[in-house]
């Protein structure tokens, strides 16, 4: 049963070329009954909190002690450290580039190694390609239900990258900013119900957004609910508060991305 | 055995962000022995009618008793009910918007149920994403093998989509129209042998095509029988009758796409 | 066991429609055991050097008596064969079209059948979708551990394309060409450590790469290395030297895609 456990991969290699399917075929190797799920291989190249971000919001909704790889490594080969961290839920292994710095934020951190016990390790071990060569079979192998210990050194911390956090200016009123954009262009900020409480109607208790361009006044509890093409306040699923517009594209109406700052002024 | 049962996924989610992933995680943790199964993630953002073609197209090639979920969901947390709809054959999940249309009308229906039994569901279940919080879980224990009917409340019928379909104007002069465009730019109609029959060698048995602007008169079998740049009308491997193009894309060549409609004059 | 074999799936069908999905629907009705891996659906339609490439590229990292299922068809339902061919580690199954001529140039072959045991065929089998009606079910079947026999004829030779091989013009200098671009835009040549040996550090022994408008005279161990915009070659992850930018497309800053040529001197 330990040996069936599931595999998560997270990545920039896309879906078009070998890279992902080798990662595949070296867990499978490895580990011939682990299930592989796949996060997304869609990060932009290099996008660290892209990638932070993707993972974050989906790799509670895994089964208990699932095991996520997160492979955007541009300093793949450096000398930034591969690690292995087990939280009271799960398991990640990725580059020390600050790619688990949200996901460690909601856990509770049981341990942490650098993986340097490279009899795991595919050999010849490449310096271009550490997804297939070191972090794909070591998964494989967790998943058989190894110890965390057994693949290399205690570490005392991790690096962590800045992720932009909201931030009270005065009372009610916050400063926030555009995380991701969504396939259906929803502009998802950094603000959840900890800043703005939902009201009883499970709608954001807001009295205005502004973009720098326009002032977003409507909020909405589910999508449909929004008239015309007027953008609204809503918390989505991933579970911050998203600017969206019924049947459009928000980030096109508003002209905003990754990044865009906003301001919120909620109601006391 | 039947823990392992197949689960379909068809949505507009995409494969780069978390909302994929998440309904992938939310089956596993209900039922960590199902074989889930992508149909499709990449339906235009909230087009049902394309998602009703694509799983209609794909479903029966999968097991019998596979569990087809499908969420292109407009609607989500509106008045629109989640259902839950068995076959002689399959299973189907999604929301109550048409999307299940085409399916319907090939398969014998056994039952339909609206899911309201919410113990199934996430808790708390949100209104902006019940990919993951409703479907996903209920396609995990019901493929399990629990009963239909414990999901929720026997329904009387569901919505459908009007789909465009073919019109015999006058004896062998049938009006259609192309379902869809595929990635070869192969012009899928809704015709099939059943409006014009096969003749003795696999040709469409057709006089001519118009397409409003050109006209076809070739019928091939297979696509390298086609010369030059030359539109054709074949049987394609969907069950329609496709306009192609050897080695070329149908849709370019003659301005065509999704909607575009045709005149057919079969052979008498 | 045998029977949770590995298949996987090269072809250029997309991701978006219903081609992917029925061929994983239809190896699943004959092998409901089979574990199904995607190599690629991304192939551009009716390239066969991409598909030859990227297959030739993942296929070895995956675990012995894979079967490996390539359906890159422009000639389907014509007289080329489908066919299936065992080597000492794999199976692979495709059209005859040359599409496994890089994996068999690495592979000791133990066995070519022309695929023509139509039993084991979707019946009606189309002229048009032989991934789905013949690869996919013989997959299965042979996923069951059947004897490759059963499914057709012994034959003498398969189909080989030419691929292009690096050339040495005099003593060290070598001309080659651009084989792939991958996602990061790094440049895939078709030299390898066989042609330039790697020095001490890793590096490519090389003076200086030419690609007609650019000149590149520096080597990195890792990408990071890489200074600025300035181009380099590597040693890539799939065992090719790569043309690439720290950070940045090498396809752009340079302007050269696949069948580009270059010339590089080697260090004596």
């Amino acid at each position: 049963m330990a040996d069936r456990r599931v595999i998560t991969l997270t990545t920039d290699f896309g879906l078009e070329g070998p890279y992902a399917a080798s990662m595949r075929g070296a867990i499978l190797c490895a580990n011939p009954d682990a299930q592989i799920v796949d996060i997304s291989h869609g990060i932009r190249p290099g996008n660290i909190q892209e990638a932070a971000f993707v993972l974050a919001c989906a790799y509670r909704w895994f089964p208990e002690f699932t095991i996520h790889v997160a492979v955007v490594d541009p300093g793949v080969g450096s000398a930034r450290r591969p690690v292995l961290v087990s939280t009271e839920h799960h398991y990640f292994l990725a580059p020390d580039n600050g790619i688990l710095s949200l996901v460690l934020a909601q856990e509770e951190i049981y341990g942490m190694f650098e993986l340097n016990e490279d009899h795991f390790f595919l050999k010849p071990t490449s310096s271009t390609f550490h997804g297939r060569d070191i972090f794909a079979p070591v998964a494989g192998w967790l998943a058989k239900g190894m110890e965390p210990s057994r693949f290399g050194t205690p570490i005392e911390g991790i690096t962590t990258l800045p992720m932009p956090s909201p931030n009270e200016v005065r009372p009610t009123a916050w400063k926030g900013a555009i995380l991701h954009v969504d396939r259906f262009g929803n502009l998802i900020t950094n603000l959840t119900p900890a800043q703005i409480p939902l009201d009883e109607e499970g709608r954001p208790r807001m009295v205005k957004l502004l973009t720098g361009r326009a002032e977003v006044t409507q909020t909405r509890r589910y999508y449909t609910e929004g008239e015309g093409k007027e953008p609204f306040l809503i918390l989505g699923g991933l579970g911050y508060y998203e600017i969206a517009v019924n049947g459009a594209s928000a980030a096109e109406t508003l002209g905003m991305g990754i990044g865009s700052e906003i301001g919120v002024l909620a109601r006391p």
